[in-house]
């Protein structure tokens, strides 16, 4: 169950309005690698984790933190959109280009269809979907994929900061910054715990099964060199890669039968 | 540019028809961690590559490797739907409930609409979509990315042997979790690498701008105790994790202005 | 069955042509809530429908205008489009900043993809899909749907119609303003019907089943005092409100058992 | 900022596991009605909301409450999936065909990409998407959409309800029936009075622009009479609505422009 | 402007219920090839023709047309869902597995989302999306297109017909195997006559500028000896077709610049 | 399986940058009509193909170019992409609103999603997904498809041809063209030799099950008198198109049965 209070836990609240840092920031909000993705696979991996409860409550932390992100990049888009133009005659176009500009740079769904508010999805209007979210079972992979979601975010919310001087907007963008990497070291330490118990290779408990033939070979099947600079070089489970240059194909030629005349199929 | 041989890297051929089991192999090929994302991911970011030629290889080689992992689990999919039944009368259902259960469970359009053979879909029909793919330009993040594809990927194959017993298949997928454990330990090494020259939190040269009062702190939005378990340890920078019990909202109240009343937002 | 006249229902001539107003117009013609979504839910509501004749009548005359609808706004959109620019030069750009940012502003698919003409999509390129289309079988809940169709889609209109001072673009509106005013109305008076057969709570025959000390409590799950407001009034089904300013978590801390070993839930 | 109890809203236990259900109640968690659009449709408007205070609330305290449902339906589906078969043989599915028709009725999913825990999707495996949430800034059409939200969402249930005899998933549903009775009841209250504020028709302050004698008409567009039969009655704007039983195209036959030949319009 | 008559084109009334062919009715409903693609791509495409009225015109009778089968499959699948079982007990299922198979081949949202009526939708429940929809202004183009739809649509009936023996559900589907037998004729007719007046090659009117020398060759990417078989033959436009064995490589290794520093892009 | 080289199939390098250019570009690599979808449909195509090897190596062949020619657009988009601005200042977009017009029109995931790097989607930020994609298991069909892919992708690159004077990107957009052209012309020579052995109504081996009397019928629905000009032709069978004014609606007024109670199908 969970509980809201109206402050924000950080400032999200911009020097002056720019309808254009809008729209990029919902990248953030709304976007593959954004705060909704961390705040839906987080609390869904939280729920799901039937293991030791660290890692549950690591997990359902981090997942409540999120929504609190979500609220406040919302919550700055809104003020960023304050007084945005919504339309321009022609004869107001030729007059000030750069005010036509800015028009045109502009989301048009944030005037006409959320009246000057956010909406769930990145800069190009592409709706949120739980396509982005990743919630397997297993925590190992799982770790993995939320170091990833970290490290993505992080490198969006750098890109983000670069594009604005607003001191507002940085101010909030520098908080960002910190809890992802704060997050990114979290589940890092987790995953390497988890490894440690499980192994480097998920998941951990197949047996002895896969053939073993094919686990450390580098198949060249471009006309680069480079795979081979990895060749003797040490894997992370101990053993060494080796490199084949001309790796061959192994299985036949397919042969399917045709399909039942009533699938109609008709083939040459 | 690409060429093609007609055999297959490896073998692809069941024992026997199974169309339940060819549904599910419909993850492999189409799903969010499936084949197709790990040939696009790995191909767009070895085309997108400007750094060291060695990761550019890298990726290309395996991106084409995995088109031909496409291939053949298209292929296997194609001969495990071989005779599969289309259609049974209210009567023959009775008569033959397992063969019933088989329709039932069986995905309606490998007839319908593909003529049993496969789709680009996941088990549920879920078109494969771009939005499973990630090229950011940013090589640490994404061989972080690769190593999550092969993780989750290599999960869903061992989920997959265990659901059968068709020696065919499993041969495949012995050879499938082959792969994906070198994959995993190749990208493992090559984002080792990059982090040594980079930094372990991504992207490495934001500068000193973070709020660093927030970079190493667990923050407890849960009840549990659980977060505090990583108190005192030492995160992958070298730094200690403090822990923090009650995360005080830091920023104010937001407090918006109503929208121009050409926005007809009436608000209470 | 259905039959189509060549002349438009009402006007859809602008007085000049606008490449930015007609992106804007997709909005109306394939968003979210635009024309497609009114003429799907409510052709799809009438076919299902199996009560009372007048409101499955009601339904499919207003599902056969909006197919209307959808025609006189792709026209408007093809007129708004005549001439557009589709290309300028680097130089160009330079010598007329106001037209670079109409080019800019554009869609660039109505050239590209439609040679000038609509699209069945909203402002940001984004294809209509049937997730927005309601047919519940229930009709006092779908006939709350269609309300909230018609003032959603007014809403747009509303803020289209301040978007443009081109006359013949408004008197098309004004004419759309006018039918979503009507069935706005016509959707109400069929909602207060019903739930007069069936009550104000939908679905209106579950019998007793439900949890009652839980029907009429506003729980404050926020540290605003707000919800308090209605506290004590009256709600539509003669009740009164209570409020609860502490709701308690009244379930367990859930424990779910670890899955089978052959789903490799790799669970710390 | 959000905070989480580790203990439910309420019970989410089911009295034994049952796949089958589990995949039905997915249309709770990530349907298009489900409790997820709940929780980001009432969230976005909170955050979006710029009027009284009271409303803001509202909405955000019945968001917050939503992520609790989200919390509970999640947990109830792990539950329901506690040993649920994930393989059988030709063999065993002749032998337990009732078995086999369990083991085709559940979502493949569950099992290979969750590792039998929930997704973020409906029941046919359609991942959740932001499509599904309306924020609009106009707070009397989003209360009717949010009385919509819950009226679909309790018809679901109530018939969720019907489908199973577990007690424990049986008194679940008896919670959130009531809750969706008392989410329903207070957004009708919040409508009523922003509808007395506004007036009926959204949005409410156009001004006196649209073409009038177009918003009290109902149009025969079908060949039944079933429209006339509200012909004469009262509006709840209190005009009274009149019927046309040949309503005429009163626009004319469109002729838009050939496009520039650089458009490549090859038309006959 | 649209009008509506309450009896259907043709017959839609199956001799018996039949839930499992409802769902596979579906695909021609709301699948990608089914009659929504047609009826909004026809349309579309009439909507946007400006060249000779009588394609304008075949499109829109064509279009017009399509509304009315998508209101008979709605029907059908409306009828054979009559009396549909919804839920069984784990001891019902044993006691009658055939029954048990038919509720897991069931698409469980006609239930539970549509009350027993038809979606819009394919048979796994994948929502239709205009992007199944082609008008590209190129009236040779889109008519090859539209030839496309009913081919593929024609396809899918005749599979749907060996899927049945209910004699009213082939009586319908008797009358759209004939209907799509009259629309690939017709629209085959309507694009020889545009070829005729604007050559085979789409678009007609690109001038002399394309790389002739690659216009008319074959190139073997696989090791296959398959393509040249048509070396040698008359293409359509009256040249000959050629072979390349051994296709060079012709464009140079690329190498793009790596991006500004405040892209972040940490490349090896 | 696949190989790959890494010089180009041909230039892909431009004489400047553009960054609106690479936007449009985007629909070549990730729209509707793009060489993905011509990719991975001649892929699939060619893996299923049961019958003449010729039409399986004719889809290898091409389906392996195409994988050259999505690296040649993403090459391609990487090198317009150079140097790009990323950010303007409200006072620098003032004093330069050519360039601000620049920064509007571009894609902004261009930079913060890809760091100035090619996306898997069309120049509105859409995902490419597979529900472009078609294979059928009908190679009559599929190529007919095939033609239409290259048709539309040759209309979009000539309309790519004329929107910019960059002769490196028109030199490789006049490569494409050519081989457009080719791959038009062997698909509608394979197309031609398939309806030589199957007939030209899709499938071909349905029997004489169709109700006959509508197969040659042009149905006029419309109020136009078009339709009628093909009365009288023939039809590429054979057999002689006749014409109905006024097409009677044959069946009957559809009237399903309510549902169960347990539906909650609350009807008037």
């Amino acid at each position: 169950m969970f509980k809201h209070t109206r402050k924000l836990q950080y400032n999200a609240k911009p020097d002056r309005p720019d309808p254009i840092m809008a729209r990029r920031l919902q990248e953030a909000l709304g976007g593959q690698w954004g705060e909704t993705t961390g705040m839906m696979s987080y609390l869904s991996q939280g729920w799901s984790s039937t293991g030791d409860e660290k890692y549950k409550d690591l997990l359902l932390d981090t997942g409540t933190e999120e929504i609190g992100h979500v609220e406040m990049i919302s919550t700055m888009i809104g003020y960023l959109l304050e007084g945005a133009p919504t339309t321009m005659t022609a004869e107001e176009m030729k007059k000030d280009p750069s005010k036509a500009a800015l028009l045109s740079g502009m989301d048009p769904e944030h005037a006409l269809v959320h009246g000057l508010t956010a909406g769930l999805n990145n800069p190009n209007g592409a709706a949120w979907n739980a396509g982005y979210v990743t919630s397997s079972g297993n925590l190992v992979a799982d770790m993995r994929f939320n170091v990833v979601r970290e490290s993505q975010a992080r490198l969006q919310v750098s890109r983000l900061y670069d594009m604005t001087d607003d001191e507002g907007v940085r101010d909030m963008l520098k908080f960002l910054l910190a809890r992802e990497t704060q997050h990114q070291l979290q589940f890092m330490k987790a995953q390497e715990e988890l490894e440690e118990k499980y192994g480097v290779i998920v998941p951990g408990n197949m047996g002895d099964i896969e053939h073993d033939e094919f686990t450390h070979v580098l198949m060249n099947f471009s006309d680069g060199e480079g795979s081979r600079a990895f060749e003797g070089q040490v894997a992370k489970d101990g053993k060494k890669f080796t490199y084949q240059e001309n790796p061959e194909a192994m299985g036949g030629i397919p042969k399917t039968k045709p399909a039942d005349p009533r699938l109609h199929n008709d083939q040459g």
